[in-house]
């Protein structure tokens, strides 16, 4: 079998990439909503690059690339925004190089000949991002995209205390592969799982694919290893402490701005055995919603728990009832899970909601993962599209989402719930709004500029899962605490090379 | 009925302290395992103070107190040290004055004045420290204690979103009375409840009293206040956030020295309906042990999962099996939990557990908050006492636990887990050494240092959840990321006027 290759300008796969017959398909569900012109845009080429503006030291020879494809493909992450600029050719500031360390002795050579060079280093994890957080943005300066891919080993797994240390640069499914044979998983399944690495998870704090109990990275981690310009951290490997502020919580998060994390322990699980699910309609969308933060409170911690507001249930489910459905799951390695699943229907029978499907989970996740390679499908068509994913209070959410709606009528605005907690949910908007070829990215910009805007304004961070990157830096306000970190910079990272921009540090 | 007043010298309520006949009793029982020398001493007066070697400004009228009671209660947390300090009339740097401001405004002068005075500023919290966290040790300075019990208030209990803002000074008993009425509590019982505040968990990391699950008050925080010398701190309210840094993590452990927690919103739960508990004798310890871990990598999330060792079981438990005990309690506000009991019991009798006894989780937490007024009886009869709280992997706790025990030897040393996570316990130990009248603290400081040495040399964290004060320090290792703490405190401390000392801030 032929492995597949990444695709430089989209997501994930090269070869899933829609067909034109499948993009025009795709258009044929669209046309009812969005106007279109019924042109697709073809995939690009790889454009003319310039002259990389320095070289690379002899010693780490073998480290580096330049073919342009790389430095393409290295040029951005995986936004709308990004895809609209390959489709068309802009390439803004391709990096100069790509690093490919092959030990953290080379990583350290890379970081240091970086730093008298002046040039950025821009840690690009899976090369995920779909907030701008892998590119460089900035006055001229040379830029070297460092790509950890080649730093994937799995030198302990530890059944004993459930835990697995990895290198940053594994990819999702290669440490599932690594795992399999033990009877056990990390059970962190991001959208972007194929193609993302324990690295960027954690430089990003990813959100898993579960809705409550430990699906973010940074429950999951344990220990890492942090290279700094100015000198290397090892975090100790306990189940918890009390030991002062958290010092694993200055670098999940960091972005790469802080340090280049080259290795981790995480807390991996039993394969779940155990499973019961079931899809819940409920004809009034208020009623879903009462019903959702009730399970939520309720403390009976489902796997999944994935509210579709009536548009994403039609649209992402296949659901023609007009109503909203909640998606619930639970899963165990040791005990059975059903009465909690029947105590959850319980819940949602009391605000009108009716059974729909039993295991309705799955078929879901196939949807899930299959969405960015449609988002590249409707970009080509002419359409842009955004996701914005937000957390907020239970008593804000109803006017957020309304001022959501709003900001971009007449866009069509699709909600889920991705995750849940006691005090409030993870709302995931999808917007859809019609085109304009050659204006896609400033009409992208003026949405993001106003939902983020609405978000804000109504209680809601400007990210759950997906870090602020350089897309969402006007809406990320720290106040006191930038100047905490950025007080941190400048120690770790004193000429300032590591990812310059992103959460404002320089 | 009176109200009962704090003991300045020793724990809690001055009324609760042992009666000479109790202590009396107590050393009946303790004989048989160390040598006493039947002397009592007597609860001591305070002693004579120096003046103080500052004024306040006038501006800040009825904030200030310098008693002797307030300024010897204000001198030391209450560690076992302290307590014999106090006994012997060993007042090393009582402060100056103590501070009492009934609002942020006079919070804001007091650190101004401070700042201007080349003061310590001490938050005091409740003042029930068993670290050395809020005396002052260092070079000739004036020294305040801050005392924020005057800043009680509880301005906002949300229902919809189970949390409620609650000012810093707010000790436990007084929360949960606000919020009985409302069905709800924050369910956050650490061995200090009584005698401890909001802000001093949060600045200490506390460990609450359950387990497993929404535990430590890290957990329970959404979002909080913070006044700096440079500024003031408001973490953004939301259940999840991926952007950037968790700020929140910064002020969480960092011990007064970043900032003094004003107010805070937490989350809070309804009020359990369900339980279920019993406990479990297991001949051998070793089957206990793993018994302990399955049941901790179960999923089942039990409330209580507390490991008593043979002697721990028979002096703190009443057991005369010579077995070691395992005491389970599941409780929920929506479902019974029943069923996880039953299935946490089969995991039991897998490794030869056997039930002894239905819900003896009540009797135990009589004995839990009853254990520092017998540390204090203890004290006076001239046996030196220390807990060590840590947390460690599951392959590391056998060569830890017996390190602890060589370490002391033949100190009597008993252990139980408070808490346990899928990869690893927390054990707690408690040491028991025939003492030197006079020489109690010399003692006392070599214990600390052998098995903090036995910790910190098998994996253990210095603490899991007691912070790190000034006792630990030595212990307390954190590399780089203490650099970087240490341009955080530049930034927002930079008189270095806030809790000199403690995680080597300075």
């Amino acid at each position: 079998m032929e492995m597949p290759t990444r695709s430089w300008w989209g997501w994930g796969w090269a070869e899933r990439a829609l067909t034109e017959a499948e993009c025009l398909q795709l258009g044929g569900r669209v046309k009812p909503y969005l106007a279109l012109d019924g042109h697709v845009t073809p995939p690009p080429q790889v454009p003319a690059l310039p002259r990389p503006r320095l070289d690379p030291p002899s010693a780490l020879e073998g480290v580096f690339k330049a073919d342009p494809e790389a430095r393409a493909g290295h040029t951005y992450g995986k936004a709308y925004r990004d895809i609209v600029r390959n489709l068309c050719g802009t390439l803004a500031h391709p990096p100069d190089w790509v690093a490919f360390p092959r030990s953290e002795d080379e990583l350290t050579a890379i970081l240091d000949w970086a730093a008298a060079q002046e040039a950025a280093v821009i840690p690009y994890g899976g090369g995920s991002s779909v907030v701008g957080g892998v590119e460089y943005r900035g006055p001229d300066r040379p830029v070297i995209s460092l790509d950890l891919s080649t730093l994937d080993d799995v030198p302990d797994v530890d059944e004993t205390n459930l835990a697995v240390r990895a290198q940053a640069g594994i990819f999702g499914p290669a440490l599932e592969d690594r795992l399999r044979p033990y009877g056990l998983t990390l059970r962190h399944f991001p959208q972007s799982f194929e193609f993302s690495t324990l690295g960027g998870w954690l430089a990003t704090r990813a959100g898993g694919h579960f809705a409550t109990g430990y699906t973010h990275i940074d429950d999951l981690l344990q220990a890492m290893r942090i290279v700094t310009p100015t000198g290397t951290v090892d975090t100790q490997r306990v189940p918890a402490s009390g030991a002062g502020p958290e010092p694993n919580r200055l670098w999940l998060g960091s972005e790469g701005a802080l340090g280049v994390i080259t290795e981790a322990w995480v807390r991996v699980q039993r394969r779940p055995e155990f499973r019961s699910g079931a899809s819940v309609t409920f004809p009034a969308f208020a009623g879903a919603l009462a019903a959702t933060r009730d399970v939520a409170q309720s403390g009976l911690m489902p796997a999944n728990c994935r509210l579709l507001d009536p548009l994403e249930s039609y649209l992402g489910a296949g659901s023609e009832d007009g109503g909203a459905r909640l998606l619930l799951g639970f899963e165990s390695a040791d005990h059975p899970v059903v009465r909690q699943l029947d105590r959850a229907l319980e819940i949602c029978r009391g605000h009108g909601g009716r059974l729909s499907e039993k295991d309705a989970v799955g078929r879901w996740r196939g949807t899930f993962l299959q969405a960015p390679y449609l988002r590249d499908g409707l970009a080509r068509l002419g359409v842009v599209v955004e996701t914005f994913e937000t957390a907020c209070t239970w008593s804000m959410f109803e006017a957020l989402h309304e001022a959501v709606v709003e900001a971009v009528a007449p866009a069509l605005v699709t909600c889920r719930f991705t995750h849940v907690y006691p005090d409030g949910p993870a709302p995931y908007f999808t917007v859809y709004a019609a085109g304009e070829r050659g204006g896609e990215v400033e009409i992208w910009d003026e949405l993001k500029r106003r939902v983020s805007d609405a978000l804000t304004a109504h209680g809601g961070t400007i990210t759950h899962h997906h870090a602020v990157g350089r897309d969402h830096l006007p809406w990320y306000r720290p106040g006191r605490f930038g100047d905490a970190l950025a007080a941190v910079k400048r120690t770790l990272d004193p000429r300032g090379i590591l990812n310059p921009g992103v959460l404002n540090l320089h």
